[in-house]
C-alpha cells in the first residue's frame, strides 16, 4: 500500500506493522466519510511480537514496586488531563459524541480519575487482600498473574473503556501485568493519542517499555487465535455477545481467564405507586437515559415493565411523545445502524408493536429514537427473542397486570448488568418491591432504586457486571477500584517462609499501616503483626 | 435388577432411583473383592429430578438467615463427630486408608472442623465482603448464586473432600446455594452415611430439605450433560485432569462457573546448602510425604529437583534406599494401579531411569513405591511428558547443575498447587532462593519453605489452588475459610436503595459489628455507618 500508515506501539516503541494484512480509516459518523490517517490491520507477526514482548517483561513488571506502578498511573492520568482538548476533539470526530458535555466534561475526567483511583488502590494495597495466620505460619495475598493481559475495548466509550486507558487497562496494570491493547477500530486516532501518552508516562516512570502495547485491528480469526493462546493470563473484553462468547470459549479452552461484558437489557420495573406519583417525570428520565450517547450504553434501559391501567397508559403516551418528537440520532457506524434496524425488526417479528421511531435518518449514521411495546403474555411466551439487546436509542415496553405478573416477568430475564425498580416515595409500593426485587436481584449485578441505569460511578461499592450472559463471571466487576483489579490477580500463599523472604506487605512489620486480615481480624491501625 | 439397591437422596428424601441404568458396589482395596450393598448408576431422570428440586429451593435458601445456615453446618459437624467410629470403619473398608491415624484421627476431625469454620464465616459475615460508599449511595457484598452447585468429589479424601461433606460442599452451602453432590463411586457407603447425617441436620435446622441431594454415580456423558446445564450456577470438582478439562469446557460453554482442582506435581527444589546440612533428613521427609496415603495426594511431591554432586548423590541414594525397602502399597482401585503403571512407563519412555519400585504387588490393589530419576537436560527437552502427574507413591528426581539450571527447570513447569524450596538454616542458600523462588512463585499457588507439600491446613491464609492447569482459576482456593466460600458467590450492588430495603449487613446500623469497608476503610469496631 502506498499511503502513509500509522505505526503500532509494539515491543516498547512505535514501529511499522511487521505484517500488515490491510489498512483502514475511521469514519465521521455525522457524514459517513472516512477521516484521518490510515491504520494497519495486523497479521500474525504483529500479534506474535506483542505477545512475546509482553511475556518477556511480565516477571520484571510483577517485581516492580507499587510506588512505581502508581506513579505511572498518575503520570498518565495527568497527561490525559493536560491533553483533554485534543483528545476530546479527536474522539468527537471519530464518534460524534458531544465534545464539551460528554467527552471533555464527563468521560475524560472520569477516565483520569479512574486511573488515579487505581493508583490509590496500588499505593494503599487495598486490592491485594493480605491475610496472615500466625499460628499456621501461612500468609496470602493477591499477586500479579505474571502473564500478559489482552484488553479489547468497545466502540462506545473512547476514553473510559478504551483498551489503553479504561478500567480493564488500569486494573491489569495496577495488578502489575503487561497489557496488549487492541484499540476499537472505530476510534483509532483517539486510541493512538492515548497510547502515545501512556508510552511517554511509561518511559518517565521507568516501567518496562513493553508493559503497554497497542494494535489497532486484526480479523476475527486472529482475535480468536490470540484469545486462545496459553501465554496470555487473562482477557478483558467489552463488546457484543456473539463476539464475547466466541472469545470466551477460545480463552477458556486454553486456561486463559475471560472477563467479558457482553450484553444487557437492564430491565426497569415501574411500580404502580411510583407511576401514579410521578409518571410524567419518569417518562422524561426514561427517554433521557435511553437516548444518552444515542443509546449506545451497556446500561441502556432496554426493557421497561409498565403496569396496565390509566397511569401506565399515561406513562406510555408521555414516553412515546418524547421519542416521536426527537430527531434521528447519530450512531457510531453504518453497521450500528444496520444492527439496530435488524434488532427492531426482530422485536416486531416477535410481537412487539412500534410506538415511535423505527426508521433511519438522512445522512451519516442516523436512526430515530425508537419505542416499542409488547404485552406481558407475549414477552413470557418469547422471552429470548424479546430480551435480545438492541444497541442504540431503542427500548421495549412490556405491559403487565400487577406485582405478581411483574415478578413472573422478572423471572424470565437472563443475567443482566442492572435491574431497576421505581417505587412510590410514600412506601405504598413496598409490598410490590418485596414481590419483585428478590426475583430481579438474583438476575442482575446492580439493583437500582428510583433512577435510570445509565451512569456508572467509579466506586469501591460499584458493580458493573452481572450473571451470565451479561458477563462471564458474576463475582467480578469491571468498574470500581479496588475490586476491578482483583480480576487480574492470582492468589499466592506462603507457607513457613521466613519474614525476610516474604513480600513486603506480608511481613510482620507493617510500617505503612496496610489493612490486613491478621488472625481473623481486619487491622489497619497498628503497624505490627502481634502473634 | 433383583438385588437391593440403595436409595438416593433426591428431592429432599431418600427414594429409589427414578431411572437406574446400572448398579455397582464398592471394592475392598486390600483384597480386590466387592463389598457392601449395591448402589444405583443414575440415568437422566435422576439428574433432572435433582436439578429441578435444587433449582426450586434456591431462592428460599438464598433468603435463609445466616444463623440458620450456620446452625445446619454446626449440627452436621457435630453429627459427624458423634458418628466418627462408624464413618471411619466404613471409609477404611472402601479406601484401605488407615482408620485410626488417617481417617479417625486426622481426616474426620479436619472435616467437621472445616464445616465449623464455614459456619463461623457465615455467622461473622467474613466471606461476603460488605463495601459501603456513603457518598455515592452504593453498597455491595457477595451474595448467593441463587442456583444449584454441583459438587463432584475425588477418590482420595472420603471425608475432607467428600462431595457431601468437604470444602466444596461446605463452601457452597455457606454461600446459601443448594448442592447436588455426586459421590465418588469408590466410597459409596461412606458417602451415604455422610448424606444421611447431612439430611437429618438439614431437617433439624429447618433448611429446605432439597438443599442437599446426592447421586452415587452416572456415566461420563451424563456428567458432561449435567455440567453444561445452564440451570447450574457452579461446579466444584476435584479429580483428574482429563475429567476436569472435559467438565470445564462443558460448564463454561453454558456460562456455569467451574472450580476444578485437576493435577499437580508439586515441584520441590533442594538447594545445595540444605542438602549439605540435612540431606538424610530431607530424604526421609520426602519418602514419608511421597508415600503418605499411598501417595494418593494432590499435593504429593511428584518432582524433586536435586543438585548434582556428592550431596545430591547421597540424597538420591538415601531416598532410593527408603523406596526400595518399602513394601508395595495399597491403592484405591485396580484402575489406580493401572494408571500408575502406565504413568511410570511413560516417564521411563521419556527418559527417566528407575531407581526403585516400578512393579505391582500381590493381591488387592498394590504397587511398590517408585522412585525415578532424569537428567535436567532431558527434563527441559521433554517438559510435558516428564511433568505428567503420576497419581500414587511415585516421584521423579531431576538432577540439575546449580541455581541457574534449577531456575530454568522451575520455568518449565506448568501451573501447580504448590512449589517448595529447601534452604540452609544458615542463609547460605538465599542467593539461590532469590534466583529460583520468583520463577516458581509465578507457577504455583502455595510457596513452601523447608517442608514437604502434603498437609493442607484449613486456614484463612491457605491457598489450595494454583495457575492452570492445576485449577481453572488462579484467584480462588478450594480450602480455607472464608476465601473458599467466595467461589460460589455473585457480587450484588445496591444503588440508591433505602436502608430498610437493604440486606441486613449493608444497612447503616451494624449491631453485630460486622467487618465492612466503609468509605475506604475497614471497620469492625463501631456499630454504625458514620457518613
Amino acid at each position: 500500500m502506498n499511503e502513509q500508515v500509522s505505526p503500532l506501539l509494539l515491543g516498547g516503541r512505535w514501529q511499522s506493522s511487521l505484517e500488515m494484512v490491510g489498512s483502514f480509516r475511521a469514519t465521521d459518523p455525522e457524514t459517513g466519510n472516512a477521516v484521518g490517517s490510515a491504520f494497519p490491520i495486523s497479521g500474525a507477526a504483529d500479534v506474535e511480537a506483542a505477545l512475546t514482548a509482553a511475556g518477556a517483561v511480565a516477571a520484571e513488571l510483577a517485581a516492580t514496586s507499587p510506588e512505581r506502578i502508581a506513579a505511572f498511573l498518575e503520570a498518565y492520568a495527568d497527561a490525559i488531563d493536560a491533553d483533554a482538548d485534543t483528545l476530546a476533539a479527536l474522539a468527537h470526530i471519530e464518534t460524534a459524541l458531544p465534545a464539551p458535555t460528554r467527552l471533555r466534561g464527563n468521560e475524560l475526567p472520569r477516565t483520569s480519575n479512574q486511573l488515579r483511583q487505581a493508583a490509590q488502590a496500588v499505593r494503599g494495597h487495598t486490592w491485594s487482600h493480605p491475610v496472615i495466620d500466625t499460628a499456621a505460619g501461612l500468609r496470602s495475598h493477591l499477586a500479579p498473574l505474571s502473564k500478559p493481559v489482552l484488553v479489547l475495548g468497545p466502540n462506545n466509550f473512547p476514553f473510559a473503556f478504551n483498551a489503553v486507558a479504561g478500567s480493564d487497562f488500569a486494573s491489569a496494570i495496577a495488578a502489575r501485568n503487561p497489557v496488549v491493547a487492541k484499540a476499537h477500530p472505530l476510534h483509532p486516532a483517539t486510541s493512538r493519542r492515548l497510547a502515545q501518552l501512556a508510552h511517554l508516562a511509561l518511559l518517565d516512570s521507568g516501567l518496562p517499555a513493553a508493559a503497554v502495547q497497542m494494535l489497532y485491528h486484526f480479523d476475527n480469526a486472529m482475535g480468536l487465535k490470540l484469545a486462545g493462546d496459553a501465554r496470555l493470563g487473562a482477557i478483558g473484553f467489552t463488546g457484543s455477545r456473539a463476539g464475547g462468547l466466541a472469545l470466551k470459549a477460545a480463552a477458556e479452552r486454553a486456561g486463559v481467564l475471560f472477563y467479558g461484558e457482553m450484553s444487557s437489557v437492564n430491565p426497569v420495573f415501574l411500580l404502580p405507586g411510583a407511576l401514579a406519583e410521578r409518571g410524567e417525570a419518569i417518562a422524561q428520565e426514561f427517554f433521557a437515559s435511553c437516548t444518552l450517547g444515542s443509546g449506545q450504553f451497556c446500561t441502556n434501559p432496554g426493557v421497561v415493565v409498565v403496569p396496565r391501567g390509566a397511569d401506565g397508559d399515561a406513562f406510555v403516551a408521555a414516553a412515546a411523545a418524547h421519542f416521536a418528537a426527537a430527531a434521528p440520532m447519530t450512531l457510531f457506524s453504518r453497521a450500528g445502524v444496520d444492527h439496530l434496524a435488524q434488532g427492531i425488526a426482530a422485536l416486531r417479528e416477535a410481537g412487539a408493536e412500534l410506538l415511535a421511531g423505527g426508521c433511519a435518518g438522512e445522512g451519516g449514521f442516523r436512526y430515530a429514537p425508537t419505542l416499542l411495546s409488547v404485552e406481558g403474555e407475549t414477552f413470557l411466551a418469547r422471552p429470548r427473542a424479546l430480551q435480545a439487546e438492541v444497541f442504540g436509542p431503542a427500548s421495549l415496553l412490556v405491559r403487565a397486570d400487577g406485582p405478581a405478573d411483574m415478578a413472573r416477568i422478572a423471572g424470565a430475564f437472563e443475567g443482566n448488568l442492572t435491574g431497576t425498580l421505581y417505587r412510590a416515595a410514600d412506601g405504598s409500593d413496598d409490598a410490590a418491591w418485596q414481590a419483585i426485587a428478590p426475583v430481579l436481584r438474583a438476575r442482575v449485578g446492580r439493583l437500582i432504586n428510583g433512577k435510570m441505569p445509565t451512569g456508572v460511578a467509579v466506586s469501591p461499592a460499584q458493580h458493573h457486571g452481572g450473571p451470565f450472559p451479561s458477563t462471564g463471571h458474576p463475582g467480578f466487576t469491571s468498574v470500581g477500584m479496588p475490586a476491578a483489579i482483583r480480576r487480574f490477580a492470582a492468589l499466592h500463599s506462603y507457607d513457613a517462609v521466613p519474614d525476610a523472604l516474604l513480600p513486603m506487605e506480608l511481613r510482620d512489620a507493617n510500617p505503612r499501616g496496610i489493612a490486613r486480615m491478621v488472625d481473623g481480624h481486619w487491622r489497619d491501625a497498628g503497624p505490627e503483626v502481634r502473634a
